[in-house]
């Protein structure tokens, strides 16, 4: 049995979504136990007339007082929010109730409370987020980080987020020596800043490290690196203006079937065509960004994430947790850093 | 009468690309004057059984016996090349003689060479890159910069950045004070790194800017501002993260039409509607990025443009010479800077 908590107050939509994702999941997954937390009047209303009572206890509540809002500032989350859903769904982790949790609340608070919590591990200077993004070979992903925890990343730092994620994608993708490229603005040796050119230095001289050098933007989507590695600054711009243009992409699409009667029956008779490119692109598909660094699993699912996105980072959670993936960035972390 | 020169030898396609450009605006433009700058002979072949003997001293060659490479480095390039069609072309913009040039060469060296022979304005730190992209809105596109030229840009550099940009944007798009907004990880006050905060106050506290305040990754392609704003290397992996991303979406996009004979069938049908799409996301309709700060017009068409493409940076070098672009922007730096 797995158990995670699940912050059901969390994110755009609340338990509108987490409840039913729950349920469909534990449907799925009979060796899966769900502990939801949050405020549980709102989630029994929720439950109502749903599958949850044939569950048994692989459902639990948890109640919780208190929630913490979308705009709230990190600081104020962990000074005046003890009791919120996020804290308790991450307490739970620590006190070994739960092996992970997932949140889709506020990213800045939910690192916070992770970090003050759980602690990070071991010779790791900072936590950093990873999520997976497709690329233009088919079934082929690839895992980015940092997106979004740091800023101004050092070398070493970079070289910490190489190691993290190598350990996460041979634990979770079952590759032996995943390749790892650093995200750069050329592929020449002169092309970065100091901190690019640095960390480029500790992950050629580590053996332990299967890296392949400079990667520039456009080349993350080509699928040459299984994790191409970055500053949090510019890992979130990345996937923001990616997320940006692919919905514009979609936009004209739509408008362009819309524009006339003739192109308004292609675009009917394309429907199944695009529906099926919508869903490679889909975000949904690929939601639930891990928290790596911590003494714990900890997954972020898209605010504003629906059913089935929530579904997928209910799974990422499973899937950490039953590979044990904070214990493998450990072990890996003391072997590689050792060395450099 | 305007007269640009042409770096003929640069890019992937060299004078198989540039020179039926030429041809083909100058045939809609009866006021262009271009210099075609390159080896005489291979120009002189390339030009045979064209319409070039009918436009007189509209089309004129200037012989250069060099031709900076692809992978060459820019101090490489400055030190050796002094007779390379890149050069030459950038001097005839110092001499008077053409009033902008255009390159599809190793952008490094351009930047390198154009900053050595133009000079930076006065009170600039550094010379931008900035170039034109889609957004959400039929119609409206928003300039982006620095895509490139410079890493760990100082809050003041990104508010000099603003500051031309802002006149650049009036004097070509004819916008009377177009907004600014400065690229973040978020929209609250607390997220960023120092120089991005910083850069924030300056642009607040500056009245001769439209500041709108901080955009994030997806908010550049829902035309929010007309100008974004960022350092160097993370424009440059956000600009090219896009490309990547569009180009994988139509690529499965392709593949989903060709799986079998009835999406074939829609996908011929569908043929003109795609053709719209692609139009409207295809790189050459926004080619032509200026480098912006110098004492000259300087347009870096990208390396593997097309006819289209390139006819386009020729455009925006001419709309950049009739506008009188540089100096524009050097009262504009006058004048806001000495507020700061």
């Amino acid at each position: 049995m797995t158990t995670i908590a699940l912050d059901a107050m969390g994110g755009d939509h609340g338990v509108s979504v987490v409840v039913p994702a729950a349920l469909q999941i534990l449907e799925a997954q009979p060796s899966l136990r769900l502990i939801l937390v949050g405020d549980e009047p709102t989630l029994k209303q929720q439950l109502q007339n749903t599958s949850a009572d044939k569950l048994g206890d692989r459902l639990v509540l948890r109640h919780a007082s208190q929630q913490v809002e979308m705009g709230e500032s990190p600081a104020q989350a962990l000074r005046t929010k003890k009791d919120s859903s996020m804290r308790v769904a991450i307490n739970l982790v620590k006190e070994g109730i739960a092996e992970a949790c997932v949140s889709a609340g506020n990213t800045g608070a939910l690192m916070a409370t992770a970090r003050f919590v759980l602690k990070t591990l071991p010779s790791i200077s900072r936590p950093a987020i990873i999520a997976q993004l497709p690329t233009i070979k088919p079934g082929i992903t690839v895992r980015v980080l940092d997106l979004g925890a740091n800023v101004d990343s050092t070398s070493q730092q970079l070289f910490e987020f190489a190691v993290m994620a190598s350990a996460l994608v041979s634990a979770v993708d079952n590759k032996e020596r995943p390749t790892v490229g650093l995200l750069n603005i050329g592929e020449e040796d002169i092309k970065g800043n100091e901190q690019v050119k640095k960390a480029a230095q500790l992950l050629s001289n580590n053996p332990g490290i299967n890296y392949i050098g400079y990667v520039e933007g456009d080349s993350i989507y080509k699928g040459v690196a299984d994790i191409v590695v970055c500053d949090g600054f510019v890992g979130n711009v990345m996937l923001k203006s990616s997320e940006g243009i692919a919905r514009m992409i979609v936009q004209y699409l739509k408008d362009a079937f819309h524009a006339n009667l003739f192109s308004k029956i292609v675009g009917a008779c394309a429907l199944p065509v695009m529906k099926k490119v919508k869903q490679q692109i889909d975000p949904a598909r690929y939601n639930g960004a891990s928290f790596i660094g911590l003494r714990g699993t900890v997954i972020k699912s898209h605010g504003g994430a629906d059913i089935p996105g929530y579904v997928n980072a209910i799974r990422e959670a499973m899937l950490a947790a039953e590979r044990d993936v904070p214990r493998r960035i450990a072990d890996q972390v003391s072997l590689l850093l050792a060395r450099n």
